[in-house]
């Protein structure tokens, strides 16, 4: 406990990974894992600050919200920082045209963004929109650029459902940079802008948070590496940090 | 001219790329390239010795050979080397049985292979069958062995067919390795061992053979590595190639 205390001195604001963290996505919408509604409510009482910070690409920020409120968090959409709002903002900064290969759930989010005669590639968690010819057309849509521009959102390996593990968009990012011989740019974590954001969206120095998530390269190398504190929880030992943490 | 007769002095045997170099794939089983029927029925009469040595894990040999012959080459199974029945005998010399990710037109290449219960994954170029799920089954597959193994017939970024360029097998392979933090072993070009059974159902040495390919890597740089003498042959300009070696 004693060791804890040390590790959290100073600290002011808690960032949270959702999916692993504070539930599993799988049929139905997924399960809350055990204790983690309460702990995000006992966290909101307590003197920290907190936002969520995903790499959650399938869903909408809407979509995600109100699925994490059924299953009984105390969220809202204003908290959380998400990988395709941050992309469509890099979009518009940049004049860019996606191609998108993405996941149906997540399209809203790209409403306002022009995809006519596009000039570079967004792929996000696409689940089984990840088909050959899909993946070809996105490749085709690179090999036909001069300077081919590929944004992937995120980079994980892969995350676990209720049914079991399921491939992240990483890999697909990589098999398009291995196929054009590119290097995508990452929106989400691990990528300093993405936990930039998420900080100042908070309030709060990088020295001042924590990070806690179950992936890692993406949570805990990532923050660390932008000055953080960071905490891996392994899925289902969520309340054992909390307990620990004496909230 | 001279130049030519230089490069090629010694040089006993000839190692044939046969998809980019001989025909491109694609509707109604492709089309040969123009010039390249001619080039190998001289080559054949020529004093040089000639092997087929492709990557294509699309078809089996016979099917090959069958495609190729209906196009006007002088072609028979024998005289083709091809990594599906490569990766046969390592898996029986090892005692793997693998989980298959590969196209339906080379399932047959592996009738003598046990694939119960398995204990290794064998990807290869499968074309429509790379969908989510079943790579999401090989990648299941894999992270459940304690020492995943994984072989992939060959690790091509792309080829041309008749519609277009298509993602080959490489782009998948990395993928695999990403997600489940794995270096997977090619059967196939560039691979040594591979180059190795070619020039020896051939009769002929390292640095008396010449390989002529459409890619970079694994045509020119592995026959490179391998001692061999190499010509990246750009689709379309093989006639000049063949007028320049006075066949």
């Amino acid at each position: 406990m004693a060791a804890w205390g040390e590790r959290l001195a100073g600290v002011r604001g808690v960032l949270l990974d959702i999916s692993g963290v504070l539930y599993d996505g799988g049929e139905g919408g997924g399960a809350a894992i055990a204790g983690s509604v309460e702990a995000v409510a006992r966290l909101k009482r307590s003197r920290l600050k907190v936002r969520f910070c995903t790499n959650e690409s399938q869903k909408s920020r809407a979509d995600l919200v109100g699925l994490l409120r059924r299953l009984g968090f105390d969220v809202s959409e204003g908290e959380v920082t998400a990988p395709a709002p941050a992309a469509c903002l890099i979009l518009k900064q940049r004049g860019l045209r996606p191609h998108l290969l993405v996941h149906d759930g997540v399209r809203s989010e790209f409403d306002q963004i022009d995809t006519s005669n596009p000039n570079c590639v967004v792929i996000a968690d696409a689940g089984e929109g990840f088909s050959y010819q899909n993946m070809n057309k996105a490749f085709q849509v690179l090999m036909e650029l001069e300077n081919p521009v590929l944004f992937s959102l995120g980079k994980g390996r892969y995350y676990k459902e209720t049914s079991g593990l399921m491939l992240d968009v990483g890999p697909y990012m990589k098999a398009l940079e291995y196929a054009c011989g590119i290097e995508a740019e990452v929106v989400g974590k691990p990528s300093p802008e993405f936990f930039k954001s998420a900080l100042q969206e908070m309030g709060v120095e990088a020295h001042e948070a924590i990070m806690i998530g179950d992936d890692i390269v993406g949570d805990v190398g990532g923050a660390q590496r932008y000055g953080m504190r960071a905490l891996q929880v392994r899925t289902g030992k969520f309340r054992i940090f909390w307990c620990s943490l004496g909230l």
